[in-house]
């Protein structure tokens, strides 16, 4: 709740405009849903799958998940599952007829009802980088969270087009106090941008105010609120086996509501999970789906998602690895599994290296390229990962941008179009032996559309290159994160919703904000 | 011919055993020829694939090739095409007639015959850079290539098992005079290393000279050196639609003593190509298809292989770009059509970045993840390429052998095995809720070989990083292949074979070379 001048401006409906309608900054694509029009790389055959599938089953029925949030015990009880004290054990009958509840597809839609997203089938979505302790930045190195940096995030998460939804925090702003956090970041994600939100599943007030805040911002009342997802969260398992209480509580809580809950285990192979690659899915696929029959008991058909976060750690250190030929593989085979069983699902754009060069981007590319041929629908940490999710960093922001928008063109049936039009052997009889493709009416015609334009990538000889200072991309991206900070000018919102927003993290604030352990 | 006494060295077996057997550099991986278990990607239905190779008939057909050699034209001629002038009509029942004559796959046994590689089927092997006129490094900057740069990438070739094939002239070394370049560079090649060569059909007599060398230096006989293929050239068409001599007639000597020869059209889309890639992609198979018509009319079932190396320009520019969008699209185009005609395909890894930094590497990702999509054999420049293929980095080449060793893991089928071994259902039972995998037998028994170990990537956090002087990947990749260089002993050559070179070397520089138009 700083910054108040600047906030007036976002009220009005021409700065808005104007934001939406781009800056010169640089010259990005529209805001669009990719749609993936590969057929997934698929390394498992059917029987594979069900080798996958069946394991998953033996560790609900035989080994169990240890549910530690009593009604979500009470309520598997109810349902026919075997309790002992915490460890519920689930069969396959019933698990199967629960996730058959999940809808394969289902939309969210935010305060600005363009900006709504689809998540399932082939549509396929980028969010920003999520839950960061640490920010880098060529300028300052590596520094804690703080306030002002997360706010930078959520303008660069709200600036680019290629950017869907404004998921978790990209830096956990220390300098707030952990009662009022959530109310300060969900005020500024609100008003920053207008993309879909997340709520952190991490307390029943955080997640109730954070409900009211969308409901609030959306100029809702409780009934369109419910009437279909407005926001969502995610939660993870504390693998192996288990899933505790206040993520539980949450999903319980949006799933009564209607609103998504993605799933997503966190399972490192040779840690939290077996060293092999199939058996660290299985136990992801398994705390995925304990939760989902959950959820589906008590709310059919609400929308929910399955995540994969198993990637393998360095055999020599324990560290995490991400962007591996095992991460990709993971990713795949995890795709197949939940193509299985007809719900939407999750993945990441993640890497281990420390800062924004070679390394960074081999291990994201593999990442992205991996939830690109998996199938994936909603791409979490998509843009801003470095230090396996210990920093979030504006130079790679700004790079992951424009791979994603690569990704995007990528899918753009005009890059594999069969047309007559695409052939082109008018223009290739015209131009002949010794001509050249320039100057032909042909060309022209598709002059500015017809090739990928990027915006930090720099395609000049060495020679013009150099001349204009050799600078290398991680630098590039920086003076483009700083020149996008400059002009960057908050989405409209309207005045009503602005007011009650206020009104209720004032209200809130004064309530003490939410409990905390410390 | 420098460098005597460190020759000697050579003919004898121990340096070369030490040297097959790895240094303590870098840990890598074995030589292999990897496998590609992946269902390519596949933008074309059938009926587009139809579309796609009907065009490129109709361009054959009804606008011709010009082949500006005599000796191809009346082959052709002879063989019923019509000819007016240089410009020679294909009919479709022709050409499919003479693709079908070629082989599906085969080998090439270099002088080590352990270095044997398959170009075919699934099998898919890299080539280092090759023809860049000049060289990048760190320390250096931009320098025109010579012949100490030459041998020293020739050097991390033969290092790094990921390189299958020791191609082009990763760097032109012109303090050597054209004349004898061919001789000094192939005596390297073949004493530097011991894997696959290549020749460049820049003139009969060079070509006659690196052929009598790969024969000489695996100590063969004529008919030896005949019975199968031994080393291949690469020849790339004059977009559009010409042949030129020296390529021609490298290809038909060649073939006639049956050697590989893989055509590689270059086709820029916009520039030398149509700006559509379906058109860009018909264009350059009409172009391929010509030369292997004219092979397998002159020496049928001779080796041949079909390149891409369509790409767009920058619009604004006119600078070629590379790992585009639609880069990759043409890649995996090219890829359904070159199966259609059932020859084994080459792409490449390439990049327009001008320095080893984050784009280069998200480029290049690119174009080498395309070339596993399309199912590509031969992946030319798959190490060490910057700058459109103007620059060789041996930075670069380090980094990218991290990229194809990762490649060579995801094709590994561990990473997706599902036997009950790999799902582990008894690990993750023994280890229940509350524990960890490290410790378990199924861990210690895969510890070593269970994840892909990367000799360059840094995968600590960032503190132990910084500590340890915070080093960048592309400083890194210095530091490794200059500890390469220094520790590097050439591979074993027998003794008569080594003399027979060198004498053959030192009669045709004292018979003046290959004739110059210099």
């Amino acid at each position: 709740m700083t910054e108040e001048p600047a906030r007036k401006r976002r009220a009005g409906g021409r700065a808005g405009n104007k934001a939406r309608a781009g800056t010169a900054v640089i010259d990005q694509m529209p805001w669009r849903i990719p749609v993936n029009p590969d057929r997934p790389t698929e390394p498992l055959d059917a029987e594979a799958v069900q080798r996958v599938h069946k394991t998953a089953m033996r560790i609900l029925r035989d080994i169990g998940i240890e549910m530690l949030n009593p009604e979500a015990v009470a309520h598997l009880k109810a349902a026919g599952c075997i309790v002992n004290g915490t460890n519920v054990r689930f069969d396959e009958e019933f698990v199967m007829e629960m996730v058959r509840r999940a809808p394969s597809s289902f939309t969210i839609t935010p305060r600005n009802p363009e900006r709504e997203i689809v998540l399932g089938g082939k549509h396929m979505v980028f969010v920003n980088v999520s839950s960061p302790p640490n920010s880098w930045d060529l300028e300052r190195g590596k520094r804690s969270g703080d306030f002002a940096t997360f706010k930078d995030f959520m303008r660069l998460t709200q600036y680019f087009n290629c950017i869907h939804v404004a998921g978790g925090y990209p830096v956990e702003p220390v300098d707030i106090h952990p009662s009022v956090r959530h109310l300060d970041c969900l005020y500024e994600k609100l008003t920053l941008t207008d993309k879909v939100c997340h709520a952190y599943s991490l307390g029943a007030e955080r997640v109730e105010d954070v409900m009211e805040m969308v409901r609030l911002a959306g100029g809702l009342t409780d009934e369109e609120f419910v009437a279909k997802p407005r926001m969502y969260t995610n939660i993870n398992s504390v693998s192996p086996l288990k899933h505790d209480y206040p993520m539980l509580d949450g999903a319980m809580r949006l799933a009564k509501r209607g609103q998504p809950v993605v799933v997503t285990p966190f399972t490192l192979a040779g840690a939290m999970a077996p060293v092999t690659m199939a058996g660290a899915v299985a136990l992801s696929l398994a705390e995925a789906l304990s939760a989902i029959a959950l959820l589906q008991y008590i709310a059919p058909g609400c929308p929910v998602a399955i995540g994969t976060f198993t990637s393998n750690v360095d055999m020599k250190s324990g560290a995490p690895a991400f962007g591996t030929p095992e991460y990709m593989r993971a990713t795949q085979m995890t795709g197949q599994l939940v193509r299985f069983y007809g719900v939407p699902m999750r993945a990441s754009g993640v890497c281990a290296a420390n800062v924004p060069d070679a390394q960074s981007m081999w291990e994201t590319c593999n990442s992205l390229w991996s939830a690109v041929q998996s199938g994936t629908n909603l791409v979490y940490h998509a843009a801003g990962w470095l230090e396996g999710g210990l920093i979030a960093s504006p130079e790679k922001f700004v790079m992951d941008c424009e791979v994603l928008q690569m990704i995007q063109r990528y899918f753009e049936e005009a890059t594999f179009a069969t047309t007559d039009e695409d052939l082109a052997f008018d223009a290739i009889r015209e131009v002949g032996p010794n001509g050249h493709y320039f100057g032909v009416q042909h060309t022209q015609d598709r002059y500015s559309t017809a090739f990928y334009a990027p915006f930090v990538s720099d395609w000049r000889n060495f020679e013009a290159w150099a001349a204009d200072g050799g600078i290398w991309t991680p630098e590039r991206a920086h003076r483009t994160y700083k020149a996008i900070l400059e002009e960057f000018e908050a989405p409209a919102i309207d005045g009503a919703a602005l007011e009650a927003l206020q009104r209720f993290v004032a209200k809130r604030k004064q309530e003490g904000g939410a409990p905390t352990d410390f």
